[in-house]
């Protein structure tokens, strides 16, 4: 083992993550720093601290990150309409970077030279963790338990637990979920379980954020966001802040059967899996940013945001966020955010997020004087579409009549 | 006037196209040639034949396109998962290249030297039917009357009609309905009236396709689609041509409420327009498509059909089907589509298309053996993701040194 | 013809724009402002005062706009290593944004109502002034008297030079060169004559700037240039302005045989056409500018470049260098050249421009103890590798046992 | 070490090559079949025969790859323009594909079940090596010593053959040049040595191929190359086998001077390194392919091969030839070729590929009648370049409208 003199750990106070402090401690007989932050995932935090004490850790960090992660992951990442493959919107990838982050400047502040994390050698979260860490911190070492022990089982980590005397809820963790989960203000996922056959259908108490659509409302709830810059900073006329987003529209959106994904998606280290995701924020967000933008955004911006949106998302899936391209693109479209103000009116009902409205008074390139059936008293000549067509075409016709 | 001997008119046997014919001779003084398709808009197409003969019309074609439509075009478009600005499904765009295409054969069968169309000056279908005339007819003559004539208003249609005797239901044409629609086995479009303010909600009764998601039934429907080299061979395992597949899926999906779209999209001649839309079928093979596409297609190439997709939308959009760059683009798309094989397994439900299955005997790629979150017998190795991480991040390292 | 009051005119002093300027005021009875601009095309602007006034002129503007032109287009077109059709370094396009820009100042500035240009309807310098002046005020009139007189030769110019007794030096008009030239500090330009045969070579006495390779000294000459933020800034050391840059590498380029180019070119309005280019200056930017970057660029920064260069270069080429989609492409581009710091050697001999050298001592990404043969004392751990390639491998493998 | 019964290996005969058999087979206990090809290298490849009986090798694979290559890789790497980062023509990268599948093949025909090459740790060609390998063969064992021994030095290498008996010429060896280096019909290449510094000028005496510019005739030659579909068929009128055209095209430009590079290029595996290269046959393809599509390529054609080709180039360069994504983009990029016909005139002179004409019967584009500036007699309506611009400006002056 290479020398480690301090770690910090990303630390839930779970069966895992607990038993990964006492693993390091005894493996790299090295000094232990907790840091537990709430992200949104609608667990206490708290708890962890008299946990970690009891385990005899003397740096704890617990900290409430929920508008940090609303403001500058997700809402930068809403702006450029991300979506993974057609249909994941990245509600684990966009929280790695933070917690990467976070875990760097504390073993900054405390003169750690190591972090580690609890994610599997086979999944993106590690590569997340640890392309952020070594863009922000080059030289730090690198722990991932998961990697290196044989603790592979439940029962093996049950039976770590109880030998070692880690003080941890034997009852729940015994009858802990079949399902991997994730949660944070922007979704909750599952992985494993029946998902891990990709032709069987979740079951419905799986799910826990939404209901379905069929238990949701049987009248619809219309609410209408206020976009400044590309960001939502009101919903229904009340000032809100990012994280305030982020509640709200996963309440709402939630009791309106909105937001579940079940997904073959694949991964940056080579597998196809599956997944099951509840976005119900996110989901609305989608559809509402790209109406905004629909009214304010002039159409070859629109198109060019189209055509690298794929490459951005994927570069967030990977684990790129704290990367000079990333950091690039962004730049590119943040810039084009400027003009995206306005309000979007929308009805949810049961699962579903349907446009009725969108209006932007200082942005609007929607010209009803030019765009009307009726007559338009002169502002658009008809007859200037005959040159337009005839020049378009001209390539074209120059090429049918070689091929004669 | 140029010299105008013969022209082949697109033909609906309603009032605009009526006086376009008798326009047409008269300005022109030439022959008409009629051309009225059955692309699956729903309505007869044979009573423009009376129409047609009642006008002195000698040359009628009278054709049903409806197979042909689906399976060159709807079909060939859906292997990209194509879709125009995040939202809209092209119905119009892609039916127009046929319409083109047969107007300039029956030209060439027929000895003529113009084409002409209903299409207004401010439209995108003008520049989609006259770039397929000229990329397929060189030298052949468009003729577009609305960008030439001053019957601008329904009052002035109908009073040429009358005056010139042209057979035209004035019961029908008077109450036409408020707004421009156009219908193919693809969609339903809406255009005009009170959708021109884009603040606006669209009223139910406009809706012609689809129930409302409130109304349609309170129980799922599970359907079953099978594909071969990513086209839809199949509905719950029973063989069905492409224009089934669209009969089919626009019937079922209308009646779960399936496929409305309300949106403001950019047009080619440079405006903002507000369309609404009925997609069902359309709407129901995209996630489709997609679905099969997870367990089947390669990461990299479905990245790379993502990332071109948008241009690929673009070029349908603005009416460059027949153009190399299309014809290239879909070279890539079909070879790629070789291992899209299998079935997805859908829930339709007020709105909602939920894929619940995907499976693919012979092609899918989706290894549970490795993806397993349970112990996968040294499928995969855990400890190769470490150097996988070091050497992805080396750059990152080497500049983050830089930077201190 | 439409009310116009004053128009301000693109106005060289040469025989077109003469009869342009009278042509203007008799066909549009509207008085006309001259606008005269050097932009490094080596010829005197000066005289051009008094021919405007000799033709009562009353508002003249002369400008010297050398250093605005290298400073503002020329020099953040580079920081893209734009070149269109891997040829053509745009030397034509980038000029005139900047004309168009100050034509519509002047009509802000004058009152006029309109501006009138000398490009015919055939080339793209039309589009790229007009899309300019659009943009930028967006109800100007735009008088292009080639595509509306039918003074369509020479010989008609000139008789009406003569009946309208405009002052033009008649001797040196027709002499004039078989090729339609465009001179400015980036680059000269050849069309028209033998050219139009693509088989042809061009005849050594058409180019103007560069020496032949054959002609040029025996011996090479170095130089070196310096770099901030992806600029030029001096020269061997020594400061020099963006003009001087222009001015002294072309000379230097211009003397060593560097920079003629001989392509066949798609404009944007159809058609193709051959064009020959000296662009001295902008060969050799081009190469150094590469050069610097390759050290001091993360890669996948410069791939990204890379990839969207193309359409950068279209946008500029087509004529919308005032567009929303090219500033927000700029905004990345802009971004990217933070780290551009350092120097370039460069030998240059008959033609060539080679690369001998590059340094940037505060963001060189080149790492030796990390890049090199010898031992690398532990920087680089080997064995990384074969994780790295076996996890990049995997979707490869299980597609490939799926073959089987 | 894992079971290995039967390893390929690719042995060139030299030292290095030579110490890995020997290393094989004590530390896998394991039999060596050697595969030696001639791909243009340059050096004899039957004396590999010798040594390898020498050394007790029973299957020795002895073959002339250098049609094949030309014909199946370097071809249609050069139908897309292929450059990787401005500058590199991929010269080694090209052949490490066909190594790859010509080890897989013999150990499938040999009953092998691992391969093994001479590739390091820090560098790409391991990658492509090996991806290439698990793509063909996905179950294969790689062996790349390299990575495994000890013995990193010369002198740690010349001992290990001395004590083991292993018959090198150490004279030879001793003398090595002090880069490294790799040839094939493509290009030779430099690494290593003060090619480290990146501001040292390479020495004359390194270069192999090609003279200098200053060492090369002082009259120019002037060559012919006629293309079918994208490829070279025949040389000054004369037809040649794609093996002709490198061997042709090499002694032809090395005598001229041309084809040097010397660039810091970013490697897949995260560090950038610096090289040099001649590559004089591959800078002619270059500059001719560009030429003869320029006449005979639609302009979106064109521009969509010019945007995707980084992605392609970075493909091949990373070692994914055979993967899903390079195939496809090459059926794109094959359909593309169907018209390029024709000839290319060159002229070569003091490193300098000068293009001096192109033709095309069959297929170009170049429509004197509509380019010219002379008069058309009607093929191209001036007045249509008005609704032209008109159109594409109508989304700008909208946008300005609302700015004010």
């Amino acid at each position: 083992m290479s020398n480690v003199n301090k770690v910090v750990l990303a630390y839930s106070g779970g069966l895992d993550t607990s038993v990964i402090l006492k693993w390091l401690e005894d493996t790299y007989n090295c000094e232990v720093v907790t840091f537990t932050a709430d992200i949104g995932q609608g667990e206490e935090v708290e708890p962890a601290r008299e946990k970690a004490k009891a385990m005899g850790v003397k740096e704890i960090y617990i900290e409430d990150l929920r508008e940090e992660f609303a403001r500058d992951y997700v809402f930068p990442m809403f702006r450029a309409n991300t979506i993974y493959e057609g249909e994941y919107l990245l509600g684990t990838s966009i929280a790695r970077p933070l917690i990467a982050k976070r875990l760097v400047e504390i073993a900054n502040e405390t003169g750690a030279d190591a972090i580690a994390h609890g994610a599997t050698g086979k999944g993106n979260d590690q590569v997340r963790f640890e392309l952020g860490a070594y863009a922000l911190k080059p030289d730090v070492k690198v722990i991932a338990p998961w990697r290196e022990w044989d603790l592979l089982s439940r029962e093996k980590l049950m039976a770590y637990a109880k030998e070692h005397d880690i003080p941890v809820d034997f009852a729940k963790a015994g009858k802990k979920s079949p399902y991997s989960m994730d949660a944070n203000s922007l979704h909750i996922s599952y992985e494993g379980g029946i998902l891990e056959d990709p032709w069987a259908e979740p079951e419905e108490d799986m799910w826990r954020w939404t209901v379905s659509p069929e238990q949701a409302p049987d009248t619809p709830t219309y609410i209408e966001l206020t976009y400044q810059k590309g960001d939502v900073v009101a919903i229904d006329g009340k000032k809100v802040t990012p994280g305030q987003v982020m509640e709200q529209l996963n309440k709402i959106g939630g009791d309106n059967g909105i937001g579940r994904a079940d997904i073959v998606e694949n991964r940056y280290v080579g597998m196809k899996s599956r997944g099951a995701y509840e976005t119900p924020g996110g989901t609305i967000l989608l559809k509402a940013h790209r109406a905004i933008e629909s009214l304010t955004l002039d159409r070859e911006v629109a198109h060019l945001k189209d055509e690298l949106m794929p490459r951005y998302a994927e570069l967030i899936y990977n684990g790129y966020w704290w990367s000079p391209e990333r950091e690039m693109l962004q730049e590119m479209i943040d810039a084009s955010q400027q003009t995206v103000n306005g309000k979007v009116r929308l009805k949810l009902y049961k699962g579903n997020v349907i446009v009725v409205g969108r209006q932007s008074d200082s942005d609007s390139l929607f010209d009803e004087s030019i765009a009307t059936f009726e007559d338009d008293a002169g502002a658009y000549d008809q007859k200037d579409a005959e040159g337009f067509i005839k020049l378009n075409a001209l390539r074209l016709r120059i090429a049918a009549r070689r091929r004669r």
